[in-house]
């Protein structure tokens, strides 16, 4: 069933064969792992290696231990593995994802925003202004100011969401600050698309959220930069 | 600096403690950890168990051992922790996450589904209607249809996302075929939305996509189930 294991960073090797096991679908969500013992025999790693892996995928949710039990599969992805595949894929992609998270939060957030909301976004607008050319300066006001915008759909799920994506997010508002050949959104940009969700125009909102890091993209995309 | 940890569960507190350090910015991206010694002294356990929850957080990506130097903060974000975050929130949240994921997916798939993906997408669809009444098959075939749309986005992260989303996503698919509150999109809804990517007509399928779900997030929303 499960292929043993001969040596090399042993709790590494015994989270990848479990995570095998589950991603294809030879233990279904649902399915109760057999007892440690049995585990250890199969890949010829000691209880305590197994023990550990086994922690590790309760701790990504790939895995559940209910008490008195057993420990169960409970999800067939594993979240850190996700991450990484994520930071894998092209910058395009990432900045693609980003343009989505952003444009449905600026849609919500024209619907919900209160005006704590709306004080938040125009604080970190401001000090994106007063940051002038101090690039780091503006690039952690912009991020702040995205990050109020996505607070401001109320969706916790997309919120956890995008504050998850954010590490490739941040890359990508750093590549586009700092890489001459990438277009920047500018000052005015952010701050019709702040007027638009103080108006509660969804539909203005929307559009121009999906603006603001289209002429990257098109940059990215074309070829011209990376 | 770090609080000493009493008793409990070790490995556990450990992790939360060395994670609070890192999500409360007391420890920013990019700085190096403390050796196993101090962390040990400081936590009042044994390297062993600093050690094990090191490798889960590595595992999880905030983490980063660099050969020969260090233990280094990578991201303030801990996927296993993002993944239960998303489990807490709202049925209706989730949904709403849903519906963008798929309706970005069908409007890039508009623009770049292959041959292959048309195929795979319409083998689906048949499978859905050749299951009739039958809630199981029916379920798989429909998650079968989603995640063939989402892999004719090809965009490799959004297609990750909603992969690792797919837990979320499942529930709510077998909540609004099993619960009698909840409006199911027809087998009808989800052929015209095939025909318009494969028309290669993206307002349409954005459109047609973000309405197959419209009906059941409007019931949760107005409260009318859960």
């Amino acid at each position: 069933m499960l292929k043993p294991i001969k040596k090399g960073s042993l709790v590494e090797t015994a989270i990848e064969s479990l995570r095998t096991a589950i991603e294809s679908d030879q233990w279904p969500v649902g399915t109760r792992l057999p007892v440690e013992s049995e585990l250890s025999d199969a890949l010829g790693i000691s209880r305590n290696t197994i023990r550990e892996a086994v922690r590790v995928l309760v701790h990504v949710g790939m895995l559940e231990t209910r008490q008195g039990d057993g420990t169960y599969v409970r999800s067939n992805r594993d979240a850190g593995e996700t991450l990484r595949r994520i930071d894998r894929s092209k910058l395009a992609e990432q900045l693609e994802v980003r343009i989505m998270l952003e444009t449905e939060a600026a849609r919500l957030a024209a619907f919900r925003r209160t005006d704590a909301d709306l004080k938040s976004m125009s604080d970190a607008l401001d000090a994106r202004a007063a940051a002038g050319n101090n690039l780091n300066d503006r690039i952690c006001h912009d991020e702040w100011f995205h990050h109020a915008l996505v607070q401001a759909s109320h969706n916790a799920a997309l919120t956890e969401l995008y504050d998850y994506f954010s590490h490739a997010v941040s890359q990508t508002i750093e590549r586009t600050e700092r890489d001459d050949d990438l277009p920047e959104p500018s000052q005015e940009d952010h701050e019709l698309l702040l007027a638009a969700i103080r108006r509660k125009d969804a539909d203005k909102a929307e559009a121009l959220s999906r603006a603001l890091l289209k002429p990257s993209l098109s940059a990215l995309m074309s070829g011209k930069v990376i």
